[in-house]
């Protein structure tokens, strides 16, 4: 097939090569432009294996560039595979192509439009399917888990992040600790201690992508398919996504105005390896476990050698009563993994969330983490754990909780109104209320107007996994101002008037 | 057991409290001193259920504090369910704390040393144990995975850092695009567009925390327990545990100095549903995958069904010809998934890498990101996007490719006073070279005498997984100085020699 004279088919394809010709002001350098168009030839065919192609002299003069573009392009093209010289002989396209490569649709064109393997997902893949993705929804009122972002001391944040060279300290460029970025850890391990009286050394605090990674590591690690993980009923669903994710079932159970409802935990179908519990705000509705519950949970835990998971996901905000001590502080067997995030105190964006893990889960806790996502940024931790330490978290906080109390009293002033239809949870902590519906009222109606109406909410029963669920919405007040609040619940008792009407 | 009056035992205890006294400097605020001792107190059971307390002005006048301060701790224990009150007749000790915690021990003390509960771990936890944590060596010479960190051009780096505030950019705090920072997927379609013929939109480019999710995120929803997996052997040991960690097996396929052979594809015992390739520049022996072995790749696994899963991880550095276009620009169906890092071009410690995924797949993965981690470091993303818009990126790339040329032509030379006993792999591109032993000579114990004349390197044994394993040294030498090479070869000489007389 090999012919021993360039044949006029070639050099009519070569000269109509296009690009070549483009000016100086191009960004690409000349011979990549005749390397990608040479390429795209023999891949579509235009060049067939086999062909001879013109001495890069000659090619060089007919395109009008220089002899030292067409010789870089062909050397490239040679390295790859696409082209082939034969010492004095010339230079060939390849003669290997496989067949099919000449009927090829031509690359760096229009998208491919081939279809895809039909190969199936994983399981794994298919307990994702009803996941929705996150949007920012962070200006609109009633954004449920959306700190106020607008009282955040950005001038200090943004100094501190310019003091930080990530050269300036070592291992913040390179692979740093694996566990977290060590005076983070302490800051951590400090604040938990002092605030939360959690019994525990910074050895034990693990640095993980928010609260999300820290539940999925959580349960990949301690669940095998098929084994039984517990949470409450209302709950966070991330939660419940995590556990099914790998392959256990989940039991859920019913939580009344003092959380977990420990009774149903004797008559679950099996017996559970995991239960994740939000004592100090039950998650949504509000209820502070008290301390006889929490011995009592600690109690049924040891004797079910159950680990016990607790996101203190809000703690830091209780406006009635100072924050409650954690499940962890009570515990005398080291069986309480306690989890704490960022992303409300500071802003979601940041990605950072803790564990404080028994030592003997340290390990192999950290081994997960780094298998799962290498290292975490070690900027945000350095900045994070110098805004610790300068005393502004807990400035911050101090201040965020009396902004928050006071647009909680105004979501619960204004809710009044709406006190024929709802009856308000969650109302003494946290960055979001409850409202239930009375039986009457469509939930589904409700909401579907809400949005039309541009007032954002979750719905009450989208907590629920079960049969049972309550109807009513979720209002998340932190990022909302004083009129948004107002204006909002203006709409919804607009709205509930009108549905109810009918 | 309630009693009428408090009791001189009560008293006493009461008396005895530490801390009351602290003076005004201590950070923490008095009532809380008074809440945590007297919590203490009943949960070490030196406070029994039912004990009558003094009253709040007794006590107060008792410890030299304000009533307030009492007031405020009494508060909070009753919120929490430590104490009772009953109107009119003074406060107790809550007469429900279950018998056994009065033998509790105390907590805020030592730490607790009871055993953590006896409870297995789950499979993919034992997958893990062999992990062994990254700790920083990037300033050791020949640590491999390391790039010269001291060239990277910090004071730009540091000027766009603090130019972007995360309250400048919308999204930048709050819950940003879950697939990634929108104008960093743009750049970075971009730049593999241009200069790795990667034929792809934004809209395709999934942002990971490093490679090592990318990896994991592809195991975990294409990959179910039992399906069958292949990779190159020799190869990346994150990879196999990656695999390994959803239940599938691995099957190994040999490389030759072409890269992965294809005969043996078709010789596995169960056909893979995922094929992770480094055709660029194989993983750690640096083969490049040619043309025809690529097309025959590309279309044994159109005929197979299987994924294939290109980590491009070093393609930036090519030094004798230019990086090559990648598998993915030649394929012809949507089986490629392209897999891109930071780590290695920008550092480590900035955890950003990125998936190029077939249309019908990003929303499951974005999906998968997003449960297993939440979103991405916004302020890590917006900097890359603004330092690659900038065109820093690219002009920080030709003068690492430069750089390390330099450093690798050093390598070279020096190695060659090794030749009687080592063959060198790997030496057109990357940031490492493979040495391998004349069968004589023993890793082993070369590794070991290198560690204690502190020469980083790793086994080049510890990336095969099979029985039979090359013998040699695999060396970083990205950050390493042509000082720090010279005399670290010269090191290895001594070793070999003295290991080999022997």
């Amino acid at each position: 097939m090999n012919k021993p004279v360039v044949s006029e088919q070639t050099r009519l394809v070569l000269s109509e090569l296009p690009g070549i010709t483009i000016d100086g002001k191009s960004h690409e350098p000349k011979f990549r432009v005749l390397y990608r168009e040479l390429r795209k030839a023999v891949l579509s065919g235009q060049l067939k294996s086999g062909t001879r192609l013109p001495s890069t002299r000659i090619l060089a003069r007919q395109l009008s560039i220089s002899r030292n573009t067409v010789l870089n392009a062909f050397d490239q093209l040679i390295a790859e595979g696409y082209l082939e010289t034969q010492t004095g002989a010339g230079t060939y396209v390849a003669s290997k192509l496989p067949e099919h490569w000449s009927s090829a649709k031509p690359v760096n064109g229009k998208p491919i439009t081939a279809i895809a393997p039909s190969i199936a997902l994983s399981n794994y893949a298919n307990t994702l399917e009803n996941v929705s993705l996150r949007s920012d929804q962070g200006n609109q009122t009633f954004a449920v888990g959306v700190p106020d972002l607008k009282a955040f001391p950005h001038k200090i944040w943004n100094r501190i992040s310019s003091q930080i060279s990530p050269a300036g300290l070592p291992g913040l460029m390179g692979y740093d600790n694996p566990q977290g970025y060590t005076p983070l850890r302490e800051s951590i391990a400090d604040y938990v201690r002092t605030s939360r009286a959690v019994n525990c050394h910074s050895n034990q605090i693990l640095i993980t992508c928010g609260a999300q990674q820290a539940l999925d590591i959580c349960s990949r690690l301690l669940l095998n398919p098929q084994d039984t993980a517990a949470m409450e009923e209302p709950g966070y669903i991330g939660t419940r996504r995590a556990l099914i994710s790998t392959g256990a079932n989940v039991e859920l159970c019913p939580v009344d105005h003092q959380g977990l409802q420990l009774d149903f935990l004797d008559s679950l179908n099996s017996q559970p390896k995991l239960l994740y519990v939000t004592p100090a705000h039950q998650y949504p509705l509000g209820a502070m476990m008290p301390l006889e519950r929490r011995l009592g949970l600690l109690n049924w835990a040891t004797k079910n050698n159950c680990w016990l998971v607790e996101d203190d996901y809000d703690s830091e905000y209780h406006y009635q009563n100072r924050p409650i001590a954690s499940l962890h502080s009570l515990a005398t067997t080291e069986q309480v993994i306690y989890m704490g995030s960022f992303s409300k105190v500071l802003f979601p964006s940041l990605r950072l969330g803790y564990l404080v893990l028994p030592e003997p889960l340290v390990s192999i806790f950290t081994k997960a983490r780094q298998e799962q996502s290498g290292l975490i940024s070690a900027h945000s931790q350095a900045v994070t754990a110098e805004f610790m330490k300068q005393g502004h978290f807990s400035r911050h906080l101090r201040k965020m909780r009396l902004l928050y109390a006071d647009k909680l009293d105004c979501l619960l002033t204004t809710c009044k109104q709406l006190e024929p239809w709802c009856t308000v949870h969650a109302r003494g902590a946290g960055m979001h209320l409850a409202l239930e519906f009375i039986p009457e009222l469509s939930e589904s109606e409700v909401s579907k107007e809400l949005f039309v109406q541009g007032v954002l909410h979750s719905r009450l029963s989208s907590y629920f996994q079960g049969n049972e669920k309550m109807q009513g919405l979720v209002l998340g007040f932190a990022n909302s101002s004083h009129q948004q609040i107002v204006d909002g619940v203006e709409t919804i008792h607009q709205t509930i008037r009108k549905i109810h009407r009918r």
